[in-house]
């Protein structure tokens, strides 16, 4: 009897982490028989960032990839990343759409909704927790883990205790930025265990070397459902190896009860699909501890330093670097991931740019001190907060219940377009990049991004030691 | 106080495993005096495979190697790796080289001898292990860590009671192909400490994803000294990266006490150093769990796939995968390592391509199994020795023991172009290399082999989301 459970994630973070999104439906679907025989609690494939990826760089209907993934995968649950009342969008969502939305992907085969706020305002993840129970699915609530004063475990327990009170069958561990270390997660699991009865799901990337780690010291403390990533699509930026953590629990107390020898056909399948897609490899895929140092995600360093290269200002990176913790204390502390890893990030940019700090502040910054991206977890800096938005009104209820029901209006403005309710549902996330989607998808004339034709390998003629001490 | 010792392996097995042991000295002074102010226990920067990529490839004076490092590390253990009686070539040497070979490497600034056998035959290991003692340096006597029937953990204590009986400061449990599971890994060592006095020195490459797993429970159980390459050339088929395991670590019963960000500019020093060996780069540096279905190391594999393709048989693969744990067990188990490996790989592609076993034996099949390189770990196959050797007789000794004092006829050979003792031992480890290395040196010609032009970077102008969830 399998003692922990393995949630497979190569068809979502896995090539979401690794090649920008971009694994194709046609390269998931032949190997979905072996994915599905091989008995994992879930498989995450929908969600997070390839609903955007496949309406804007892929041109496939992510509600056909959904259809065909459920018809492919008989005997697994398909699981989903959702980002709460933003669903897979970059906005807050009115309640309407939330449910249309949920019930939509219930409907079409996601089987597990995993469910996060960036600011860990739980209010943003009610009302799709209760539209998810609805429609009979499973909710999960998640927890995005960060480090800060006011990120304590207390903290976290409490936040855990109110997903179980909203009626959440499982407890998520989102570690985004790869911050967790293996006995801090060893004493959040099991605290968390002790205070609440939900099973609990552990999801740590790999960037900083440490995600196996946390993974078997949180499984020692209670967790019972894991993330890993075939080794195809694993490690760097990705998570754990599936199959590295099948073989150091087998045949132990915690045992996955997986076959490590099935598992190698889909890794030697995913190795040669891997480099179909070599334009979208990053240029170093190893450990990169440098966000235990300077609590500034990886992804984020590589977004500024485009920023700044841009503008011609690459050395103004280590300035940058330093005032990023400065607006994320300013802020109260929010967890760095989309959209807030963006909010901070492009301030602190301006701040050393124009050399007075908030002296120019961003529409986002302002919108985030109005509360109208929820409650920020520590305290706003008042100083910070007058000089950028002054006496404007502060918005303390949640953000959407400011927003008015909007599917009819919706559906009004795709009419033309839209053939079914998840049509308007693809719509209201992305609208302009949709109606061009909808246009061509109806004349028959989607055409994904081309895949450069094969670099050459760089094996050389140079003789080469396998490593033989 | 650190209550865990880190070996840093960036200078030897990091790159051995990753970019064929190509870095040069060049690359390797200008960090010296960063790696030498972190406070690693050791630097492992010397023997293995970089003396023969010294002369072969890179065409520095691998002696020369040694003494600027020991100037340029001043603070810093330099640990060398030793493959006992066989020193650094690939034949056991008289014990009069042996022993001048240890002094010569301790005058010219090895601290710690990390000294092993193939075979783990303790006889091939105790002349060295002599010689280092009486140079007053560190001995650290090696298991060369396996699966196998007759592998178990009692067998292993056994040979860690013996290496502790022959005066070793520390035992180093070498796990080369990466077979170490982590809890296997927590059993060993307890077992290990509570029968000998020697603190456990842990070596275990991350090939198969366990590594850092493995270091984590190796170290709960007891394990004091942990090896861990820079995480610019680390993982895959190298180790553990220092940085993960530092922050792992930190604040913990077993902190290494290392400053993480004091390793930042280590990494990023080497990180824009391995740019230019890409010629030497693997196709995949990922996680490969293959060895731990089929036991076969991947080293082994990309060797034999080389074989196999040149003889227009690479379908023929699955079969020799197949016959390689067979020809192993036929020979009574020994590890796979540098040159059994070797050994038993192309005997089962023989086995394999003639249709019929052992039909055909290599030289090195029948001198193994007339005990040229030592005792078998396991019972040897009476029927297959019968039929490879028939009634030749067998060595019982220690095979040095048969071979006479050598350094007066390597000095007379060598006479010509030695200009020193190292050279003299520089032409015992490999006379034809040599030869051709010391008249070149003589005569200021040596060129070392070219590196090509820098690759172009894989960016494209794709764009990229940064992993955001
Ligand atoms: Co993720
Ligand atoms: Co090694």
């Amino acid at each position: 009897m399998a003692k922990v459970h393995v949630t497979e994630l190569v068809l979502r973070d896995g090539h979401q982490s690794l090649i920008a999104t971009r694994l194709r439906t046609e390269d998931m679907l032949p190997i979905c028989a072996q994915l599905d025989a091989i008995g994992f609690w879930s498989l995450e494939a929908w969600g997070g960032a390839t609903f955007d990826a496949c309406v804007r760089y892929l041109k496939e209907d992510p509600w056909e990839r959904l259809k065909k993934l459920r018809k492919a995968l008989p005997n697994t649950r398909i699981q989903m990343l959702l980002r709460g009342q933003n669903l897979l969008g970059y906005r807050h969502y009115a309640d309407d759409v939330v449910s249309a939305f949920v019930q939509k992907s219930a409907d079409n085969g996601v089987d597990v909704f995993r469910i996060f706020d960036a600011m860990n305002d739980l209010r943003n993840l009610r009302v799709s927790i209760e539209a998810v129970k609805k429609s009979g699915k499973h909710a999960e609530g998640t927890i995005s883990y960060t480090t800060s004063p006011v990120h304590d475990i207390p903290h976290f327990v409490s936040l855990a205790k109110e997903l179980e009170a909203m009626g959440c069958d499982t407890l998520a561990i989102k570690d985004m930025a790869g911050l967790l270390t293996p006995y801090t997660t060893g004493e959040l699991v099991s605290a968390l265990s002790a205070a609440i009865k939900l099973p609990i799901h552990l999801h740590s990337h790999a960037t900083s070397g440490l995600a196996a780690m946390c993974l078997l010291k949180g499984v020692e403390a209670g967790a019972s459902i894991i993330d890993t990533s075939n080794s195809s699509f694993g490690e760097g930026a990705s998570h754990a190896s599936t199959e590295s953590i099948v073989a150091a629990l087998a045949g132990t107390e915690y045992d996955t009860g997986l076959s490590l020898s099935a598992l190698q056909e889909i890794t030697a399948y995913f190795r040669e699909v891997r480099k179909k897609y070599w334009q979208f490899e990053s240029d170093f895929t190893g450990v990169d501890t440098r966000v235990l140092v300077n609590q500034v995600p990886g992804g984020m360093i590589s977004n500024l330093s485009n920023q700044l290269k841009e503008q011609g200002a690459l050395d103004r990176m280590d300035e940058v670097l330093a005032e990023i913790p400065r607006v994320r204390e300013d802020l109260g502390f929010p967890p760095l991931v989309t959209p807030t890893s963006q909010i901070v990030g492009t301030q602190a940019v301006l701040n050393v740019m124009t050399g007075a700090r908030y002296k120019s502040v961003t529409n986002e910054v302002k919108n985030y001190l109005l509360g109208q991206y929820g409650k920020a977890p520590g305290t706003i800096n008042t100083d910070v907060k007058s000089l950028a938005v002054g006496n404007a009104e502060t918005i303390n209820c949640r953000p959407a219940d400011l927003i008015d029901h909007e599917m009819d209006k919706l559906r009004a403005e795709s009419e033309k377009l839209a053939k079914t309710e998840e049509d308007v549902l693809t719509y209201a996330m992305f609208p302009d990049l949709a109606k061009t989607f909808l246009l061509e998808r109806n004349a028959g004339s989607l055409k994904p991004e081309a895949l450069l034709p094969k670099e050459k390998t760089t094996a050389s003629s140079a003789p080469r030691y396998a490593p033989n001490e």
